[in-house]
């Protein structure tokens, strides 16, 4: 079977409990999976960790890495720059693992397009009420950044049909089973096993013409 | 999520042991899965019973069917008709079951023609040499069907690149739970869910403009 790992983009909205569903899927099966860390040219906030969190680069060192295509995408919010550094990505896919990059949408479908292999996966709450439910429970946000946080979800669903796969984020444990067989299955597509394939039909054609 | 059933070809080499895995899969997954019995005009052989191995059908019986366009494919091998019948398989499919054909090429891929949504699955064995020494470790077989398997074995291989996934049969366990897992991953596709992608788009839009 083919050993390259896959590379996975995971999207869905801020609030939809993706990082928890990483974390535990992670922490569950460290040998199959590497989370690709982030570059950014922002500053570290309190707790944050450099190589845990992002990489904390500066300015001159992102474009750098733009300028000799190091980076397998990138954008510019605001006055920072944020990308996903191709060497670690593709040693890790060397390395069998398949390679997690939790990105938005626009990040997600310029992937896809330079990648077309890549499996992107979308992760949901069970309804946009529960999102709301969700956000508000957490009791951390202002009322005004959980309305932005809903307007934003509302932007982002309009691409979810580009997404391969819809996960729903019910029960935690469930959902990290959902991701964890559709990456597996993912790894059984006959295009995936191209190799084999070949490899079979020459085999049975030399015996035919034993 | 969606509740209605997914079409589901299974195709392999004769020999590779996909009866054996179909039965388990049956046996394991009751509840979900529903394998199709084909109609055929040929006559029952020792052991074949009416309605478990083949519904067994006049020839005049046949023809009504395909004028009247019950059966969702059929082919000739020479003297008799097999062919699918389309009510069984809507109405498991209408019951939320995943409904298995197990045809070979031709009938997989007008199946996936007619319903584009189907899903093709291969099993093969581990390797070439391998399912020589099945054939053989039968004891059942002249060497002369053997080698008549295996060149027909062969051409089938051709056809393998037009499947969606590959499935090795080498210990039975694992191969039921990979085609399982193969199964229930494809119930997550985003295309399978346009339903729900809809309903929470709508959701959310509506919460925006509160």
């Amino acid at each position: 079977m083919n050993k390259k790992g896959i590379l996975i983009v995971v999207s869905g909205f801020s609030g939809a409990g993706k990082g928890t569903l990483m974390k535990e899927l992670l922490q569950k099966y460290e040998e199959k999976y590497a989370l690709s860390i982030s570059a950014t040219t922002r500053q570290p906030r309190e707790g944050e960790l450099h190589g845990r969190e992002y990489f904390f680069i500066s300015k001159n060192e992102f474009e750098k890495m733009i300028a000799k295509d190091e980076l397998i995408e990138y954008a510019r919010y605001v006055e920072n720059y944020y990308g996903t550094p191709r060497s670690y990505v593709e040693q890790k896919l060397d390395e069998g693992k398949d390679v997690i990059l939790e990105i938005e949408i626009q990040g997600a479908l310029k992937v896809k397009e330079k990648f077309p292999d890549t499996l992107l996966l979308f992760v949901a709450p069970p309804s946009a009420q529960e999102l709301k439910h969700r956000l508000v429970g957490r009791g951390t946000e202002t009322m005004e950044v959980i309305n932005s946080r809903m307007s934003r979800a509302a932007e982002e669903a309009e691409g979810m049909e580009n997404y391969d796969y819809l996960i729903i984020n019910d029960t935690l444990e469930e959902c990290v089973e959902q991701m964890h067989s559709v990456i597996q299955a993912e790894h059984l597509r006959c295009s995936r096993n191209t190799n084999f394939i070949e490899k079979i039909q020459k085999e049975l054609k030399e015996m035919k013409g034993e």
